[in-house]
């Protein structure tokens, strides 16, 4: 096997340790300014890549980040990996029962949030193509179908990412986002596969773009449903018969690496072999949290990081900038994919807030956007010009969605937790063990209260606690339902000292359960309530401080100083 | 940055994903046949490698795993980020207080087991070069010095995962042994520093020696010391300023690979830097049990296979096998390095059972041998022969040492875990809440029953619990010491229904606590029932039906059944 020079270890494990740490601080960072982190990981790359280190210190980037030679494949080898693996952690989050029950809404945002960019950018690529730096010898047709993918298209792993960061990616609004986004990118990708297919005909490579497609949708199919099936069927046999984590660690990862190359090997890109793995593996209810949550926090905290930092390192945003081109293709781009993410979620009935936020979160490209443009840039359809155009719209709606989504969502009326907190709604000892007792416990307290068909409550309640478990982790749970002709939210408080299972991903009991019951008629406030208690407790501390009040009193100040606390954090 | 071919992004999927999951499966198989899992990872890389699939279908392997090119640069890049990862967890699951406790014995051990086999090495090398397969233009004292050296070195990474195999990693013995090895590899590897600065200066390069002999022992200096305090000190910071475990996790990645470039960067390998990085902060208390599991899974599962199955890549062991050279070169090998660590052992006051192991568990050469092999033949030091003999030497030592150490250990007289179980010290309902209650409670009852000075036993007790915590996970702890002056082992057995925190890896309290005290003549005694209670609770099941007993009678037998169980199985 050819040998790596004592160089080009240095280098590569160097450069990986800089670009792993500054990202890492970097996305701390854009945290604590309540920004998603994959801003501060994207800005690490841009400090590091051509346009500030490159220029700052040529020499020291060029041995760090060489454009050529051993580091440079290393480099673009493990970053590629990070996607894959990313892709894989967003894949094992999807939650297909939701998707199911999101279907038709994640639908209409999908077909409007492609259609609407694709129409226009096509127009405008194809009426004044060189105001958009269309390569003068790129075939018109060509360069407008690209630009007008290049409009339409979403970045997933992005996406995924901001919502995680704002901790919506389980939530229902995340999930219409999330399977919108799949929807959008598959026909993306496709498309983009075809227009290559197209180039190849001109020079004699035309024969597998039918092949491209048709496996495509084979596959997707497959893994949908036989293939989803089988590996819900071996999963308990592997859990089985291997040594716990190694076993599913090793069979999942092997699994993605595997269809990414079948992807990669089909014509369209490895990212999708792996997310399409994940979907298929997260949903099987044999998957341990313990196993999700390794795998998530390696794949989130290490890979992640380095790929969106790596992707800085491509270009330099300097010396082909203009400004002209930058603004139109950014209000373009912007205009067209929020319209149409938006009014595809008020087609699919959601609130106006609900629907700005999903215009907003469909408008991210990240990744998709740069590789997109990368490759087109390869095949000569556009210049280096529209390339960092498209890079910049690229960083920029990725960078505008988490902030702009936070402010609408918040903009909704903002609820006081402890409105919602009443004395009668504190059960200091939950007879409890199970969670299915503990649910009956805490919703018949709710319902004889608040004068609820106690039934019909804990019916909803249970059944979305059986697609998804509310265990939140430091021994904390989330039960939660909306309810038809409820006219204010609802939390009942039940402590339970023994502690109850609720599969929570670090595999604690649950000591801490808030019932969330919502108006049906107000889809924002079991986002707001749900949120705040999760970041409440993300403190560990605060559910030892709980378990030492003694009665409402002491447990209602704690909650509201935290409450308090953070807000003006 | 240069980028890859769909084709390279194709095959590096492809052979990655067939890497882990022959390497997973082979793992899991050798230990399903009681033998540590690196075996069947080793044996992965032989069947994937020229000697097998390379022999059968020679185009698949040249596709799979080209010898030149792009992906034979990233497959060598990530078994070397796989190794370096692998030997920051070995270096995180280093205790140094132990060893501090260990240091005349480990010392006794390490010096033997260089000196023996060195001196014979040289002897052997220098009197009969060619028979010792010498290549004809090589400088007799280097291919001695070298000879010598390839004889003395250990196998930090593949004792460190044969011990972790066998459930010894963090008891005493394998505390000797992972320090003896220690020693071992940093003089190993600086006299071949030696080696090929003396080379150098037959060609002009000669400076390097001493800067990196100083600087070597400098680094290894500082992490031991201020380094570690200085981590020591960050981490309470960065834990609680970052979001849990990012924070931390990101923090330690980002050490160990600026350590290894740093270490590389001096002249020794790459895995020296990252495994000083995780022996510094894996010594601070600050480190949480949790975030050492994550890093630990998902390198023991995916790295580590990899890099051992990649190992079986580099070398085609038909075409060079020469039966007398490796033959000769085995047992000599064998037979000093056995001699020297089992001389050391008894020197430091082991007794004879365990000195046998621990000289068959130096033996080990694995990685270190076939990357010193590796780099004596592309410097023209030794032949294709001998390179073959050296690989088999380094593959059949690391596999006869697991094996071989089981036997041994088990060898000596098998107490029945049920005679060690009596009903006056059997607590079915603790009082404590704390550890250093439930360490108090117990002991006493133990001191009352056997007559022991109550005192003295709760102070060994503890000392090894703030050592290392003794919660084994699944909500069981297995607290222990050895009791000068006592006869028989004893075991108490106390059983919380809420629980009491032992800082397991999994977090959960402990719920069932073993006592295990045994006799200071009899050193085998504690490692067999801990390794006993180890195994009867890895099924998470077995917990539950504890809880579910009312009084001894009940619970011996579940345990002597499930004793047995484990014995035959």
């Amino acid at each position: 096997m050819e040998n790596l020079t004592p160089q080009n270890i240095i280098v590569m494990f160097l450069s990986l340790g800089i670009l792993l740490g500054v990202a890492r601080v970097l996305g701390e960072l854009a945290q604590r300014l309540r920004q998603p982190s994959v801003l501060g990981e994207l800005f690490a790359g841009v400090l590091l890549g051509p346009t500030v280190l490159g220029n700052v210190a040529p020499d020291l980037s060029a041995f760090l980040f060489p454009p050529q030679g051993p580091n440079a494949i290393i480099l673009n080898a493990i970053t590629t990996l990070a996607v894959v693996l990313f892709l894989l952690v967003a894949g094992i989050e999807v939650n297909l029962s939701t998707i199911r029950r999101q279907g038709h809404v994640a639908f209409r945002v999908s077909i409007s949030g492609i259609l609407i960019p694709f129409l226009l950018g096509f127009a405008v690529a194809w009426l004044i193509p060189q105001a958009m730096g269309r390569h003068l010898e790129a075939d018109p047709l060509i360069f407008a179908l690209f630009f007008a993918t290049a409009l339409s298209i979403s970045a997933l792993p992005v996406i995924a990412k901001t919502l995680m960061d704002l901790d919506l990616y389980r939530s229902d609004l995340g999930m219409v986002i999330v399977s919108a986004a799949i929807f959008n990118d598959l026909v993306g990708w496709i498309v983009f596969a075809i227009i290559l297919g197209l180039m190849g005909a001109a020079s004699g490579h035309a024969n597998h773009i039918m092949s491209t497609i048709v496996l495509t949708l084979a596959f997707a199919g497959f893994m949908l449903t036989l293939g989803r099936w089988l590996i819900h069927k071996v999963l308990p046999l592997v859990q089985a018969h291997t040594r716990w984590p190694g076993g599913v660690l090793g069979f999942a990862l092997t699994l993605a690496l595997l269809g990414a190359a079948f992807t990669e090997w089909i014509g369209i890109h490895a990212i999708f072999g792996a997310f399409l793995v994940g979907v298929a593996i997260g949903d099987s209810s044999h998957l341990r949290e313990r196993t999700r949550a390794t795998i998530d926090h390696f794949v989130s905290f290490i890979f992640a990081p380095v790929f969106f930092a790596g992707i800085g390192l491509k270009v330099n945003f300097l010396t082909h900038f203009d400004l002209p081109l930058v603004l139109t293709v950014l209000l373009i781009a912007c205009g067209c994919k929020i319209a149409g993410g938006t009014l595809g979620a008020r087609w699919g009935g959601m609130s106006s807030n609900e629907a700005w936020a999903v215009g907003f979160a469909m408008n991210s490209r990240g990744a998709m956007e740069i590789i997109l443009g990368l490759l087109a840039l390869e095949a000569g359809i556009i210049g280096n010009r529209l390339f960092v155009a498209l890079v910049i719209t690229a960083i920029v709606t990725s960078m505008m969605s988490g902030p702009v989504m936070r402010f609408i969502l918040m903009r909704a009326k903002k609820r006081r937790l402890q409105d919602t907190l009443s004395s009668k709604l504190f059960l200091r000892e939950l007879k409890a063990i199970s969670r299915r007792e503990a649910i009956h416990e805490i919703t018949s307290a709710a319902c004889i209260s608040a004068g609820l068909d106690a039934d019909a409550v804990e019916a909803a309640v249970w059944a979305r606690e059986e697609a998804l478990s509310t265990g939140i982790g430091n021994g904390v749970a989330l039960p939660h339902a909306r309810i038809e002709g409820l006219l204010d939210s609802l939390i009942v408080v039940g402590i339970s000292d023994t502690g109850i299972d609720f599969d929570a991903p670090d595999d604690k009991s649950a000591h801490l359960i808030f019932l969330i019951l919502t108006p049906g008629n107000d889809p924002g406030a079991q986002l707001e309530i749900t949120s705040e208690l999760s970041r409440i407790f993300r403190e560990q501390y605060m559910l030892e401080r709980v378990l030492r009040t003694k009665n409402f009193d002491d447990f209602f100040v704690l909650m509201k100083n935290a409450s308090v606390e953070q807000q003006s954090a």
